[in-house]
Parts: structure tokens; sequence; C-alpha cells
């Protein structure tokens, strides 16, 4: 027992095959530290689910180890299920300034500040949890403030890596610190944690800097129009570089949509973003100013369909139409899956007659192929654990792990819930945890499952038909019904011939099994069954049959 | 009315707005002709339709002025819909040999074959409608046997380009004839309608060829490997290159997916593959064979979730299974939409422990934009009509059409249904016809329309929740009920609570309605308000609340 107690055990909670879902456990003998808990869209598939949270039963059980949330960054698939777990699990949240100040944003909205510990940690500083100590260090990332996490234990140090890139000409800050990374390298790295999203792109990812040169030309190129830039909120940088070129244009900037405003809001508090305070404009001191004379910075860039962009497109948004002289800028790439909202937006805004620019405006935010070997190098790990990514990108990463002469068997490829356990001598899957996904809809968190979730695809792809009646098994006798509703399957005005004849199957079925006295179980069975075959026979498709068979 | 009789009416019939639905009309005094006759599958939002068909209203109101349909290529999106349009349209249909004999499949499918009249039409050859003369050109596509059409009116000469590329090295047959187009151009055309799908996109298609070199490369580098090559069936000549590849390589080919059978094998046929009759092995004989002398070319490259790839890849496929010894090749690149289903294909093979190459391993099969270009100069268009692909592509093909000297107002972004008359002296969009999507589901043409997709989105994403009694309101009783029943709502078990509440105020409504004396709508409103209530108030969700009052 003593010798399982001194390795070190990492443990995905959710964010390896549920992309986004980052949450991971590092346990040493009476210790676990939590790194990031994340929340993540819903795949086509969870119909009506606003969002998905990870399951912490694990923490839950441990709850007397669990010692504190240490996050890397302050993006939603990172921070985004803390105000789900800490009212669960009150442990306290460590991370950088910004970090938390759009953690506090959030854990304000929903009334829950005051009884969250919080402590906001520097680079260069260590927490220290007993067994594990966690320090932060400087990197770069599609937000201000990302940091990684070298984890100090017994059984060794671990680097996770978070999301970063390597930005050598930042816009903020400090470059990521690649001194730090070496010399934890020289001191010897037990494993390695790194980010995998752009691991199948070859090179380097180009400075966020460049982005600004970009923004400039284009505000140059469109000095007669109104200028619409929709990026992401939390790109602090970006929006920083996009209000220097405002500036140097001479345009006001109007900031627009909630998260925008929240954002940016908090970063320009916390002293992440520098602007004249007479740049920016309220949405309605808009009129006050010629066209050429502003810039709205938009969210919406993914194609949300309640951001502001996609509002301003379809025409919806209460306060701002498009005009036929606006430029709008998509300084972002669509995020797979959302390509096809994304050209509905470019679509729709062309329509109204607009220019659009959407390619060459952006750089990713994740390291590629020669900054993961930059790292790898640093820090020189003994094993090699990919995250962050789906499973071709993990698959990626762990290649150019093996190019780099980490033998494939010190490479752990990670199902969510899997135990490794690891120390100097050796590492190894050793066991399973539960880690369901957590679905959240409307008020209810874990409510709605798989067959919730089977139910709304069929009603979704075949609709529903409901057969009612009230009988009298006594004497045998329909009483009322049967009464047809079916929606979402035919227009019910021009298949009317299509209903009535499916009322005389179910009454048919009904007396024969009033006949038979069959028990209700069975009587619906007969009934939805006989219906089933016509709906089938006449129209090929299969609705939802729903008999509702009431005694009196 | 003599004047406008002789301008040249072009009526886009669905093709632009909805992607892939490529339908459009010529007319000319007493003659319409009709180019293509596409299908397109459903958007997101059409939830359980099995694909969209054209709205040939216009055609049927003008019957005997329609003379044929002329069809550039065997694309679904080109001939997806005559299988619904020609029985109540029986007109002739023209198109090269490769394209009839993949139109006649699917005729033969539906039984429809014998009263199709058919005419196969060779490349350089005219087809003569009166007033209307429709010429054949060689084209080169991502299909054999694309043609661009001449259409030869008393107003002009009109070029549709159908969708081509310029490959100087096709695999099969000919290079696209720039001659004729060059001739053309020197006669003198008045507009030329040419495919958008790769306007945005720099530079010159690489020739299909330099696929088959990375092929054989693939074969050579995976020698001891079973191969999976995924690519569209359609794709005649990539298919005859991966034969190719086998055949070099010693291994016996393997046909897999209805499409791929059905379609190589008409190309096989008709002469359009040239393989030795026993490299092809049935899917029994796959055991007669070690993996590393077999190749299964297979369908499903787009991620289609019922196709053979991806029934492999979930491991229901009954007579293949991945194994991690396998190399799988995604001879595609995926189509925009459909990224996130292939992502998962990926993600499921590597998890089967098998290798997957998806990258560089596809070209176009449409041009870009100096391939515009050149058919731009050698044609020398008076006007330009950009066809084919989204709007945001057809507006790059026209700023190509721009930057080539055509003024802006001779060029037409037109929208489905827009009336589009020109001759030598002017051109002018002065009508709108009928064009809606037809929707098919099942056998139901046309009976799926907005209000039962509204529904179905609405029961897809929040359920339905029914009340049904059976009420007396003479005698202001309630005799049955008032029964729940819910769907892809929540977990009824977890939620008895919930529904116990709600059945009680269901009740309280329906005693409320009854000494009210409430007529059967009034009573319905009723129920579903206070029920509606009382859910949004628990759970903030928004089910369908379907109310069935039944009396005696």
């Amino acid at each position: 027992m003593k010798e399982q107690s001194e390795r070190l055990k990492i443990i995905p909670l959710g964010g390896l095959e549920q992309v986004g879902l980052n949450i991971t456990a590092f346990e040493y003998g009476d210790t676990i530290v939590v790194v990031d808990c994340g929340m993540a869209f819903p795949e086509d598939v969870m119909l009506g689910v606003d969002l998905v949270i990870p399951d912490v039963s694990y923490l839950k059980e441990n709850r007397d180890k669990v010692k504190g949330f240490v996050i890397t960054h302050g993006h939603e698939d990172h921070i985004g299920g803390l105000s789900y777990v800490i009212p669960e699990l009150n442990v306290p949240i460590y991370a950088t300034k910004l970090t938390m100040g759009i953690i506090e944003n959030k854990f304000e909205e929903k009334g829950l500040i005051k009884e969250t510990k919080r402590h906001i940690v520097k680079f260069g500083q260590n927490v220290n949890f007993g067994d594990i100590k966690v320090e932060f260090i400087k990197t770069n990332h599609s937000i201000q403030d990302a940091a990684a996490l070298a984890i100090h234990t017994p059984a060794g140090i671990v680097v996770h890596t978070g999301d970063f890139k390597v930005d050598y000409t930042p816009v903020h800050g400090d470059q990521i610190n690649l001194q730090r990374f070496a010399a934890l390298g020289k001191k010897g790295v037990l494993a390695l944690l790194s980010d995998s999203t752009n691991a199948e792109r070859r090179g380097f990812t180009m400075s966020e800097r460049t982005v600004g040169a970009t923004i400039d030309q284009l505000f140059q190129e469109h000095s007669s129009s109104r200028i619409i830039v929709a990026t992401f909120a939390s790109n602090v940088d970006r929006v920083q570089q996009i209000m220097d070129s405002a500036k140097k244009f001479g345009r006001k900037v109007m900031l627009e949509g909630r998260s925008m405003c929240n954002i940016i809001g908090t970063a320009i508090e916390l002293g992440y973003i520098d602007v004249p305070l007479d740049t920016i404009i309220e949405i309605d001191q808009l009129k006050n100013y010629p066209p050429e004379k502003v810039v709205i910075i938009s969210t919406g860039s993914q194609g949300e369909s309640m951001a502001a962009l996609s509002r301003m497109a379809q025409g919806i948004h209460k306060k701002i139409s498009i005009m036929p002289t606006d430029t709008i800028i998509l300084s972002s790439n669509p995020i797979p899956g959302n390509e096809k909202a994304v050209n509905k937006i470019i679509n729709d805004l062309y329509a109204k007659g607009a220019e659009v620019i959407f390619q060459d405006v952006h750089v990713s935010g994740h390291a590629c192929e020669e900054e993961l070997k930059l790292i790898y190098s640093l820090l020189n790990p003994k094993y090699a654990v990919p995250i962050h990514g789906e499973l071709r990108h993990r698959r990626a990463n762990a290649n150019i792990a093996m190019s780099l002469g980490i033998p494939k068997e010190n490479i752990f490829i990670l199902k969510s819930g899997d135990v490794l356990e690891m120390n100097g001598t050796g590492a190894e899957v050793t066991d399973r945890v539960q880690t369901d996904m957590v679905l959240v809809d409307g008020l209810g968190v874990g409510d709605v499952g798989n067959a919730v979730l089977r139910d709304r695809q069929h009603l979704g792809e075949a609709g529903i038909f409901i057969i009612a009646m009230t009988v009298d098994r006594e004497f045998g006798q329909i009483l009322a019904g049967p009464e047809i509703e079916s929606k979402g399957f035919v227009y019910v005005k021009e298949s009317e011939e299509l209903l009535d004849e499916a009322r005389q199957i179910a009454y048919e079925a009904a007396l024969k099994c009033l006949n038979k006295n069959y028990d209700i179980p069975h009587f619906r069975n007969v009934v939805k069954d006989s219906v089933n075959n016509y709906i089938w026979r006449k129209t090929k498709r299969r609705p939802v049959i729903l008999p509702i068979i009431m005694e009196l």
C-alpha cells in the first residue's frame, strides 16, 4: 500500500473524448489538485441541451483530499464548469489575475461570489498543497494571462502546458517563459501534458502581432466605410489591436455583445487593455458620428445564432442595421463544426450588399508542430501525455513525441476516467473512474440523458402521432375517442384522409382489445402496432406513436 | 410584344440560394430548354427531410414550351431531381454517355425507365430545339463526361460551363476543349454562366493525375497493411487510379457501398474504367486473400452516417471489421458542413488502432481563380452570370469578371426565380417566378413544409408534454384523466414529483374551465397555459404542450 501511494495519479475527468471539457485531477497520497474545470457546447445529437459540464463524482467521493482548482486560463472550455462544480465542492480556486477576473464575472452573475474562496497567483509563484506544489509559468495564448503549470510532487515534476503557443512578439506582456521550461528540463521532468490542438499543423503559429498589421491595412483600405469587426470576446490582444487601429485612423469604438462588454470591461479594469477613455462610445452615441468614424467590435464570429453579428446579418438586431457601405471583418477562423453557420452569416451579409472580409485576419492561439518540438526538447520529459484536442490531434502529438525519441510505451493517450499512475521507474493505467458527461438543459442539471436525447432525436426527425381514447373495459366500450393528434408529422389540413384512416385503424384495434379484454399495456401495444404499420405503409415514415388509453 | 419575345430569358429555378439544387431554364419565344435538374441534401433545420428537389411550377405552367432537359454531368446536385420531375413533365433528357448511364441507373431503380425519352449526345454535337440549339463541349471535372453547353439562340450565344476545371493531363479522355471556347469567343458570346465553387481560391486546381502519384506512394509505404480507400463513388478517375495502384502492387480490389458498386459498375460497363476482370473481388472472397493483398474502395468519405466507412468505423459493418493493422485513406476533403462527421470517423478509426491518412490525397473538381480568368478571356462574354456556389462564391466570381474588365452593370448575381432577359443591346431582371423548394420525406413529396419543420425543431429541442382527459361539460365533471405523458422532456422516473404537480395543475385548470363552461378551444388554451407556466417556472424549459380534451 505504501508503494502505491508513492505514485502520482493523473486522471482526466472529461477532457479527452468530449473536446472542450478540460478537467484533470493530479493525486498524490492524500492530496488531489484539479487543473481546470471546463464546459462544452453540446454535440449535434444532444438536442435542446444548453451545455455540458464534467461529472465530478470522483472528486466528490474523495472530497477530503481535494485541495483546490488551479486554472490555466480564462476560456470557457477551462473555466465554464466551475460555477456548477464549486457549489458542490467548495474548495479554493487559484488563477492569474485576468483569469480570476473572468471567473469572478461568472460567479457574480450567479450570485455565488461570496462563498467562493479565490486566490490570485502571479507567474513564478508556487502554490503549496502539501504533497503537491503547483508553479505558474507564463505562456502565450489567444487570451491574456495564460499559464502552464509545473506540478511538483515527490514522484517527480509534471508539466501541464494548458492551451499555449510560442509568441516571441506578444501584444501585451511577456513571451512564454522558455527559460523556466529549460531549467525544469535540466532538473528533470517526469511527464509533459501538452496541448495537441494544432499538432497536425506543420511549422510555427504566427505571432498575434501580425494580425495588427493586417487590421491596420484593412482600416486604411476601407477608410470611407463603417467597419464592424467580429472576433472572440476573450481575445483581449486582438481587441487591443483593433482599438489601436481605430485610434490611428480616428475612429470611435463601440463594443457589442454581452460577452464582449463583460470580458473587455474586465480587461480594461484590470489593466490588460490600454485605451484612451474617450475612445469607447455607447450604442446610443453611434448616431452622433459619421459611419466612417466608428468601428463596432462584435461577438458572433463563430456564427452563433443569437450573437450580435448573426442578428445584424439577419436584420433582427434592434439597434444596428447593416448598410451596403459597411465593411465587416471576421477576425477569426470557423472552429470545426461551425463552418456552415459562419458561411450563412457571410452570405447574409453579402445579400445586404456589404463588403465581407474573412480570410487571413486571424492567427491561432495554439502551438503547431515546431513549437511542440521546442517544448518537448526544453523539458525532455520521460513520459508524454498528449492532451487538449480530438483523438486525431492527440495521435499527431504522440507522433511528434516519438519523432523526438520518446519511446512509444512512454506515451499515453488517455481516455476520460483513465487513472494513469507514474513515478521515476514506471507508468501505467491502473484503473478507471466514472466520468459521464452532465448535460444542462434550462435549470435541469443531469436530468436529461441518453433516453431523453434519443426521444428528442426521434421526435425531431419524424414528429409524433398520438391516439387518445377513454374506454370502459368492463362493458367493452369505447367511451371517447379515438382522438388523433399529430405534431411535426404532416400538414394536418392536407392529410385528413390519412388521419381519418388512422383513426379507423385505431378504433378497430381498440375494439379487438376490448373483445379480448386485454390489459392496458397489451392494449396500448396493439393499438400502437396497428397504427405504426398503417403509417409506415402509407408514408414510409416512423413518427413516435403514442397511444393514451384512459379508463373511467 | 414582338420585341419582348426576341430576348432570351435565363431563369434559375432553385440552384442559387439552395446550393446543390441546380436547374436553370433558358427560354426564347416558344422554346424552353432546361439545364440540369439537381437535388440537395437538407439543411440542418430541415429535420427528418430526406432530400430537397426543385419546384418546377414554372415549367408545368409552360408545359408546351418545354422541349427537354440537357444535363451537364452525372452528379446528384445536377441529376438527382430528374426522377421526381420527369414523371410530371415527360420531356426528353439529353446527356453524354456516362451521365446518361448514371441517370438510367436511378430511373431503373424507380421503375421509370420505360416511359422516359433519352438521347445520348456526343461532344461537339448540337441538339436542335427550334429557336434554341445546344452544343455539348468537353470539359474536365471530378466525374467523367462532364460537358459545358453553348446555347445558341437568335439573341446570341450563351455558354454554361456546368461544374468544371481545366485539367491538361486528365486520367481518361481529353482535355477541356479550350479551342472550341476560343472559337466561340471569336464569334461573340452574349453571356457566360460559370462555376463559382472555387472562385475564392487563388491559382489553378491541380490535375487529377497528381492524386495517382500520391496513392502510389501510399501503397508503397503501407505495403504490409490492408488498405481501405474512401472516396466519392462518382469520381471514376479516382477509382481508376486506385485500381491502377492496386494492380501495380498486386492487390485485389473490392468495391463497398451501394453507390460505389452502382456507379463504378456502370463506368466499367460503358468503358470509362479500364480494369482486368480478375482484379475485382466480391466481399465474400475477402477471406481468401491476406490483408496486404487487398484494397477496399468504399463510400462514406464525407462521414455520411449510413455509408460503408461510417459503419466500419463504428464497428457495425456486417462483414468488415477494422483491424489495428489497417490503413484507411480518405481520398477526399470534407464538403463544408461535413467536417464534424468526417472528424468523428477519423477519431473512431484511430480509436480502433488503425492508421488514418486524410491530408493531401485529393484535388478539387472545380476551377480556381486563374482557370476562371482563362475561360472568361477565351469567351470574352458581354454579360457574366456567376452560378454554382453560395452567394460568397458568386461574389468572388463577379470580382474576377470585374478584374477582367466586364463592367459591374453587366454582371448578374441572380436569385432563384429571377427572370433575366437579355439580347445584344441590354440585359435586365424583369420578373420573378415561383421557385420554392420541395421537401421529400419518405414517400411524401411536398407534404412537409415550414410549419411541420418548426414543430419538429421544437419537439427535438424540448420534447412534448401531453395532458389528456375526458370531460362531461354538461355535468361539469372530469370523467377520466388528466393523464400526463411526456417524451423527450425529462426522465419520467426521476421527475415524478414534477409530473404529479403538473397533473394537479391541469386538474385544477380543468375544473375551472368546467365551472365556467368554457368551449373546447378555450378549455384547451387554459389548460395549456397553466401547465406551460408551471413547467417554465420549475425547469426553464418550453416543451411542446399538447392538451387533448375529449368529450363523451
